[in-house]
Parts: C-alpha cells; sequence; structure tokens
C-alpha cells in the first residue's frame, strides 16, 4: 500500500510468479479498479484514434491515456475543464493516466530550448511559443483532472553520451522533486516519477535509487524504446527493478510491441502505453498470435476467415478478412475502427492472459508458449 | 399485397392519413419487416460511412441501401458473393436494397456512352471500359443478393429540352421490360421499376403510368433531387402519385432533407435514401429540431450541452458539444462517427415521429409542428 496526495491511489500486488519478478495486482484509483498487469491505449488528443469509449469498454480497456502536451496546445486544460474535466470531456468513465508533456517536447519539438528552469517550445499547431516548467506541468495535469499525473522529466535520447545522460538524469530528479512541492495539498491526482539514466546501467541504477526514495506512490521508467535494442532495453528495465520498491507499481513508459509487454510482465512491470495497436491497426496492419496481417495484400481479397479463429472481437466476429480489406483499399472509415478494435483487444487479451496465468501460478509457462509462438519475434519486432 | 419473383416481399398499408395521401405500413423482406415510412441510410462501397453495423442498428436504421455501381467495380460482384452474399460482407443482418448502378454512372462518368443496348463508362478507379445493359445490371445485383433490387433506368439530367426528357424516358421503360425479363425464374430478389419523365408533368404521368403496369411489386421515383426547385419536385412526386397502384411501396430515390421526407410522406411515399445525414456530419454539419449546428464554430469551444438537449442517441447521451468541436478541428476520426450516429439517429427518429402520428391519427398536426418549427426551412434547405 501507496499514499500520495490522492489518499484513494493504492496497489496491492495479489501474487507473484516464484521464477520472475512478475507480479499480477490491483491497482484502486478514484475511478476504480485496475487489474495489473495493465495495457493502456493512447488517447493523445482525448480520444484513442478510431474507437470510442463504447468501443473502449467493449474490448476490456481498464485505463486509458490521454497526452498533456497535445491538450495542452489544444483545446487547452480550460476547456477541458469547462467541459467537466477530462474524464467528462472524453466520455470515459474508468482511470485515466497523463504524461507530462515532456515526452512529446523532446520528440516532436525541435526548436525546444532547455534550461533548469524548464522548457521553451512552440506549438506545432501556431508556432505560439510555451514555456513547461515542472510546477507548470503539475498545474496543468491538476487542472485536466486524471487519476494518475506523470512528474516532468527529461527523455534522455538515444544515443547519448554519458556525461549527457548523467546531466539529463540529474535534472529529471531535481524536476521531479519541484513537482512534488508544486502539487497542491488537495485533490490532486497521484503522482508517479520517472526514472531516466539512458542506457548506462549505473545511470539507470542511480536514477532508480533516487526518484525511488522520494514520496512517489508509483513510478515509471522513461527514455527506453526510443531507438535502442530489445536486449538492452530488457538490461535497463532489470538494472531499475533491482532498486525500486516492489511494492510501488511499476510503468514502463511507450512500450510496446506484445513481446516488449510480455518480456516486461516477465521483469516487475504493471503498467503499459503505446500506440502501436491503434497505428498500426490504421495502417493496416493487424496482430494476430502466429503474425501480423498486412490486410491490404491481395490474398486476402476473398478470404472469408475471420482476421483470427477464436478471437472474441466484435471485427473477428462479424467480418471477414477480404471485406476489411475492401474497406482498407477503399479508404472507408469503418477500416479504422474494426482494425484498432481487433488489435486493441489482442493486447488487451494478451495482459489478460498473463494475468490470468500469473493468478494460476502458471507463468512461466504462459510465457515459454508465447515466445515460442513469437519465435524470433519475441525481442525483435 | 403484391408479388414479385421474391414472393416473400410483401406491402401492407397499416393506415393512412385522412388529410394527405401519408401512409403508414409494414415491407415484409427476407431479412425481416420494415416499417415504413422507412430511410434507407446509403452504404455506397458496402459500408455506411464512419459507422459500424452496430451503430446502425442502435440508431434505428431497419433498411440499408448500398450501391451497385461501387461494388461492381470494387470489389467486385464474385469477391461480394464469395464472402457470402452482400448482407454477410457487410456485416448487415436487415434487409438491404441495392440500385441499378444507372443514377452514378450517369452522375459520375462524364466519359459514359448511352446507347439503347446499354451504358459504356470507365471505372473511376482504373480507367477500365465496363458496359451496364438492363440484362447485366440484373444479373450483377443477383450476384450482390440484396433484399430488393432496382431496375436499370436512365437518370434524366435537369434541366432537360422535352424531346431528351421523353427519349430517356421511353429507354428508361424499355430496359425496365428488358430487367423484368432477365430475372432469373428461382431466388432473384424482388424489384422495383423506376419512373423518370423529368419536370414535365404529362411525361412524368405517362412513365408512371407505363411503369405502373408492368409485374413490378413497387414503384419508384428517380430523377429528382438533381437540382430542381423543391417546388417543382413536389409537383412531380403529386403527379406520379396520383396515378401509381397505392398498394405498392414508393421510393423516392435520392430524397434528401428532412422537409423533403416530410413532404414526401405526406404525398404517399414510404421508402427514402440520401447520403445527406452522413455527408453532412463529416462535415460537421449536425442537424436538431431548430436548425443546422456548424460544429466547428469557435462558439461551441466551451459549449458542455449535448448537441440537442433531450436526443436519446449515444453522441448526445455522452459527449459535450465543445468535445465534438474539438475532435473536429483536430481531425479526429471519432468525430465522423459520432457526428453521423447523431445525424443519423435524428433522420430515423423523425421518420419515426412521422409514422407514430400517422398510426395516432395526427399526421396533420405533426406536419404542421414540423412546418412551424423549420420555417423557411421546410421546402428550401
Amino acid at each position: 500500500m501507496v499514499t500520495g496526495t490522492d489518499s484513494s491511489l493504492t496497489f496491492t500486488k495479489l501474487t507473484s510468479s516464484p521464477e520472475t519478478r512478475a507480479r499480477a495486482g490491483l491497482l484502486n484509483t478514484k475511478h476504480g479498479p485496475v487489474p495489473t498487469p495493465c495495457f493502456m491505449p493512447v488517447g493523445t488528443q482525448g480520444t484513442v484514434k478510431a474507437v470510442g469509449p463504447d468501443d473502449l469498454t467493449e474490448v476490456g480497456a481498464r485505463m486509458i491515456l490521454a497526452n498533456t502536451y497535445h491538450l495542452l496546445i489544444r483545446p487547452g486544460p480550460e476547456t477541458v475543464h469547462n467541459l467537466g474535466g477530462l474524464h467528462k470531456f472524453m466520455g470515459w468513465e474508468g482511470p485515466i493516466l497523463t504524461d507530462s508533456g515532456g515526452f512529446q517536447i523532446f520528440s516532436l519539438n525541435s526548436l525546444r530550448k532547455l534550461s533548469q528552469e524548464g522548457v521553451t517550445f512552440r506549438s506545432h499547431l501556431d508556432g505560439s511559443e510555451i514555456v513547461l516548467t515542472p510546477e507548470k506541468a503539475v498545474a496543468v495535469q491538476e487542472v485536466l483532472g486524471p487519476d494518475i499525473m506523470m512528474a516532468l522529466d527529461e527523455c534522455t535520447p538515444y544515443p547519448a553520451s554519458r556525461a549527457q545522460t548523467a546531466a539529463s538524469a540529474e535534472l529529471t530528479l531535481k524536476w521531479a522533486n519541484r513537482c512534488l512541492k508544486a502539487q497542491s495539498p488537495e485533490n490532486s491526482p497521484a503522482m508517479f516519477g520517472i526514472v531516466q539514466g539512458g542506457m548506462y546501467p549505473d545511470l539507470r541504477r542511480e536514477s532508480a535509487l533516487s526518484l525511488g526514495e522520494l514520496d512517489f506512490p508509483g513510478l515509471a521508467l522513461g527514455g527506453l524504446a526510443v531507438g535502442e535494442e530489445p536486449e538492452l532495453r530488457m538490461e535497463m528495465i532489470e538494472t531499475a527493478v533491482e532498486v525500486l520498491d516492489p511494492e510501488k507499481p511499476l510503468y514502463l513508459m511507450g512500450l510496446g510491441t506484445p513481446a516488449d509487454l510480455v518480456e516486461g510482465i516477465a521483469r516487475g512491470a504493471d503498467l503499459f502505453d503505446c500506440v502501436m495497436p491503434t497505428r498500426n491497426a490504421r495502417n493496416g496492419q493487424l496482430f494476430t498470435r502466429t503474425g501480423r496481417l498486412v490486410i491490404k495484400n491481395a490474398r486476402f481479397k476473398d478470404d472469408d476467415r475471420p482476421v483470427e479463429e477464436g478471437c472474441g472481437c466484435y471485427t473477428c466476429q462479424r467480418f471477414s478478412r477480404g471485406y476489411l480489406r475492401h474497406l482498407f483499399v477503399s479508404k472507408e472509415l469503418l477500416a479504422f475502427r474494426l482494425n484498432s478494435i481487433h488489435n486493441l483487444y489482442y493486447y488487451f487479451s494478451l495482459v489478460a492472459e498473463a494475468r490470468e496465468a500469473l493468478l494460476e501460478g502458471r507463468f512461466k509457462k504462459f510465457y515459454s508458449d508465447f515466445n515460442s509462438l513469437h519465435e524470433g519475434d519475441a525481442l525483435l519486432s
């Protein structure tokens, strides 16, 4: 059990796997319980692209992510507040996590200026100058009103020199302290800190140790899935997890492929987010247990089978590969929704199966079954 | 009661309005009953744009339309057949009507060549030459497998000379006869004939009389809503209805605005189709009882009201005007679906209310209430 400004956020480990660090848990939030491990779909602009809240509930979403950077620029936190706060705004009654905006500023803005105080950048919409400080990141997220918010960090690029990485991790630690101080004494969402440290094991470890000492009810690993090899990514996760409090929930930011999720769960992560299921869906790439289908391929033209036999999603229950191919090549809007429904269902089912395996004490078998099915894909895709 | 090749298609008038030609009825099809009057949303390429079959059921759709022209070009009738026929292809279990392809050939193809035999045109996708004859229009629709198919007609343009209109109506009549002869003796969908005659009352009347004598279980009025004034449109409808068998279902093709529907119902029409609710939705124009909202307008930015107070659609039940504006200006895919759900719900509710008024003997009041609310919009929008 952990506490933060929002004392309603609690995390309970229900079980753990004897051979790995994997664990099933329950994260309680103001908007209901979240069984972990949990994959959060990304609602960048206040909507998970191409699907509605009804679809999200139907496919098994429990907690979703929204991007502070995008909502800050449009429609602005005041408008979200005027429209009833983030949950009412999006029509999503379950828990929501907002990121701090840091990742987008570093990945989308080439004209940013970084100082110890904060970061200055230009809106990608109208070029107007915006300053984001740790204090402002907290204030904006408090106005948006998620269940969990994130401290502002500097996402270390890859590759980065040792000196650059060390300086970046140091700044992230300073900002984490400032974020905690900036939290309103009342009605502030629970805040997670973000571990950086790049791809240097000792810097990762140091960042995890120092962030872990602060009064965050949960922690995240940032600066991963930024171009590094999967083996290196997993090494960094292991390095950080070794020194983090196992009683606190752990969020792997921006991960990832199905294999990333399974490997991350095996290493003790509880929360994940990634645009992959929805972005790939919009590009016509559909996940199955045995590989990804590129739905526009001519071989699917007269294929009356569902995307995946036995899949319980609305798309597979009602539509054929041939129809989905037709929608996609015809650029029909329904293609984006149906493909997204399938891919999200795939992700949620995978994580739900991992959880069930953990609760039933057979995670090791689940893990080896997954890896034998995804041979050559497990750490590489 | 009427019969055709598909003897399962029947039409029963349940009531009629003493002051007008309006009537409530029940059209029975192989895929279930259709309460009339009925508005059919348009599923051009085998999907009603931006919504799924689940949404269509939810908003109250009973029968939908698919375009033979588009499906002929892509994916081709053989593929639709291989994927289980039109209903299974689209995942829509209710009744479907296909048009003959004629309207699109005349409206989309500037390079068409018309002869007594048929029409030659080039695919708008790859430029390949395609010939459509009355016999082929029937054969293609029989392969697609709708509940109701349409005879091939020549859609008379507007304006058109009297000689051109007369020749066009004559060709449509010949083609109607050839379509009837071309029907397979078994398992052929019921076929409706199409009345033409342009904007010349005597030619309209003549076309209606001659088409009405043929063995069609239902008739349609074509060549309307092609640019003429609403008053002229209504005059042509009245002229045709006067001489058509009131026991047969009447379909007003391509109509129209909410006012067109109410006026058409008052003149005895049972079936309607139009892209307006879905197309306007995608353009951000939302129907309400008191006018249309242009959702991108800045005045909706912080408006936390639904599109229409009291509306029972998913969009109005869960989302604010401010959120819909945000989705639309952010070019989010969900905007198209939520807007389409509202507009379709509006159309279906309007027609359902007209039907209820007819069944309860208060259609005249419904009609005058509608016109006083839509003052200046009734025949002009």
